[in-house]
């Protein structure tokens, strides 16, 4: 194990140059204009497998295609199957980067570019893990499998058939996954909760071409009227959604979970002027932190209709489009959301009007076994890497994988984060320490090593 | 007149030439990208004027410039002010054009141009008139003067201070515009009053960029999903307005002129086919052709919000901004609503969020007197180019110079439309019918003679 640690050590320059040369590729799932550089990325992933010594393929699917990689040598030892995705969000707002979202820069210790941390950057740790243990001591203590993908930010659309189809190939112990945070810089923390998700657009459409307001107003509904008044029928004021039934099977926090949340450091003010607000907002019924990890929530994404321009334009729009998503939390079930809420948007359509709704993805809330061994493994990975125990939290962010994984290989998911939530993820500058992508590779090394022997 | 209706048919060929080198020229006063070619259309209208003997000039404001004109010999007989404006609306979207919006073509007896009706087609009948007065008979039968302005299309913000600080020069007995429409083919109309209206936008802002709705679904007030809600306190359901005080100044319609609206020959199924559409929408107290003329409205004119990609992004936007017009009656006061508007939106703001109201340009509703000899003469003339009498109409567009016509000069305005609504004012395709434009020339050149008549 020392020399493993050694070799991170020693070879933690390399892998950051590595890593840029991950990051420069525009990997952008969403925008069917990038799917030579998400080919590419996909080809650099295998070769790093490949050049490390694992088994590995590309494997085409109806999307965009999966990585798949393996070593599984050490025979009688558990099987960690290590989930990540090489795709990235979309890096728009160009203007609002300080350096282009493609050309990795570092900067105060930190490297910038889309899909530092979110999740190139994390998923490149467990590569390196993997590469210092074979390249030391020629083996790993466990077997490892590893599927990268490249549409978790599209909604996973082939990534379940995929894990479906190959219950066998891709059978494991326990499931790894570093695509969520650190609690706070130098708190790390151990993810044992994560929300569900749906992610979607409707259209409401009505006049075959925007029309004159002056001859047209009053006389026909018009569609960014009757756009906004929809989705002001899916969430009141007060944060409370109103879509029917979405509470229904929503399973109550505990006591003790709310006491453990509340016992964390939180800074509400600090965190509301990090992204330049003065108030928090939502249901009064929940802090701040039980709704962004444990409540589930409503938000649009986008809307676009009519003139956007300069001036004015006195139109009524041929069409309005939303983009929307909501977080889900145990045991809401997403497809008995997206029915209630078909309906709902239907039945609030004015005359005249047409609907279209489009659903790109949906995922289950999740909530892990706290006390496994593959649990207590991940502690003292954690403390050996970053010198402090993890905190047990939850997120607010998606990761539809992980019931994937409970319900089709019927596993827990270890959900490792070696960033921070502050490194705008989804948002322009993101960035990741690179401290805490070298304390990842550390961690992650032990881990394999920690998981040979609580489980032993 | 015989010879001056030789001179109109003789030059028809001409005069379409001319409205082409008019209609290439993208004079968009809502986009300041088309400064030069504002001033370009500016000084193509005073080279008009110039050429068939006008005292003419171009006259700087603080936006786009007035063109202003004169013929002032007829001593002691009546003065008409025409007004026109030779700025059009934003040509987009530009891929629903059949042909390209600037390079005017003729289809089916149409020129197809933006600002083909509205107005540079119209107003030119009016040149072409005073033109053909003048090089047949060295004069013309009353005085006119011209105001051409170039922000119609942006609310007028300079023609108030420019007729309010010229009062005797644009000194007048009646004023002309010809910016409305026919009641349907073959069916000219005098559009004895009009719908004003308050044009603005307003931009609901939140976090300092765009957020991941993972980690801050819940927690914080979406901008996207509270400028939604914003739009929903402005109009219910069922096309009432909820700005409180809206609708206290509005004059009830008598029956007398709903018997005489319900009378005009109207075909809603082809009004709605025409559009698209299968269902007309509103307040169902009145009826459509009431909705369109002579109750108020508001549309919402655009929406941009966070990612309008393809595929999604789940973010909460950063800030989301609404282009929103209102059309009034009389007697509704324009500040007095806008000012309620701004306080109904600050009251409805979610915590954290800031909100940002422009107002671009308001102007009162209208209805002229329609028994004046001014509109006796204006009865007459259509008749005689037209071949039948106009029918007395409302229109729902605005047209605010005529509130200032009334307030400032204490002057009537003779609302006279060559064109159709059906024509696409402000929208793809936007078409001419040849024929209303020479029909238009030809009821131009009478009404100055019948003017004449019907005063003196």
């Amino acid at each position: 194990m020392e020399q493993v640690q050694q070799f991170l050590t020693d070879n933690g320059g390399r892998f950051v140059d590595e890593l840029f040369q991950f990051l420069r590729i525009q990997s952008v799932s969403a925008d069917s204009a990038f799917q030579p550089q998400m080919r590419q990325a996909a080809e650099f992933v295998r070769d790093q497998f490949a050049r490390i010594g694992l088994e590995t393929e590309i494997i085409e699917t109806a999307g965009h295609p999966i990585v798949y990689a393996s070593w599984t040598k050490a025979e009688g030892l558990p099987t960690v199957l290590i989930y990540g995705h090489y795709d990235v969000q979309p890096p728009d707002p160009l203007d609002q980067w300080v350096t282009p979202p493609f050309e990795p820069t570092i900067r105060n210790g930190c490297v910038y570019a889309r899909g530092a941390t979110d999740d190139k950057g994390q998923l490149f740790t467990h590569i390196k893990s993997v590469e210092a243990w074979l390249e030391t001591t020629g083996r790993l203590p466990i077997n490892v499998k590893f599927v990268f993908e490249g549409e978790e930010e599209v909604g996973s659309e082939n990534l379940d058939q995929f894990l479906t189809d190959n219950t066998e190939r891709v059978a494991c112990d326990i499931a790894v996954i570093s695509d969520t945070s650190q609690y706070a810089p130098d708190m790390p923390a151990i993810t044992y909760g994560l929300r569900g998700g749906i992610f979607g657009e409707f259209t409401v459409s009505g006049p075959n071409q925007d029309l004159h307001s002056g001859i047209y107003g009053g006389a026909i509904a018009n569609p960014a009227n009757e756009a906004a008044r929809l989705v002001s029928q899916l969430i009141d004021a007060n944060g409370k959604i109103l879509i029917p039934g979405f509470y229904d099977d929503v399973v109550a926090l505990t006591d003790e979970e709310r006491h453990q949340f509340a016992s964390l450091p939180f800074d509400e003010t600090k965190f509301l002027s990090n992204i330049g607000m003065d108030s928090a907002w939502g249901d009064s019924d929940f802090s701040t932190t039980e709704r962004r990890w444990a409540r589930p929530s409503v938000d649009i994404n986008g809307i676009i209709s009519g003139y956007t321009g300069e001036g004015p334009k006195s139109i009524i729009p041929a069409k309005a489009t939303v983009k929307w998503s909501s977080r889900l939390v145990p045991d809401q079930d997403p497809d008995k959301i997206v029915e209630a809420l078909k309906t709902l948007l239907q039945d609030n359509l004015a005359a005249g009007l047409t609907l279209d709704v489009t659903v790109w993805g949906t995922g289950a809330g999740i909530v892990c076994n706290t006390n496994s061994p593959y649990m207590n493994a991940a502690r003292s990975a954690i403390e050996s890497a970053f010198g402090v125990a993890p905190v047990m939290i939850r997120e607010g962010g998606s990761i539809p994988v992980v019931a994937t994984f409970r319900d089709v290989l019927s596993v827990d998911t270890l959900l490792l984060g070696w960033g921070q939530n502050t490194d705008n993820l989804h948002s322009p500058n993101e960035h990741f320490r690179l401290q805490d992508f070298h304390r990842g590779t550390h961690a992650s090394a032990c881990l394999w090593n920690e998981i040979a022997e609580f489980v032993s």
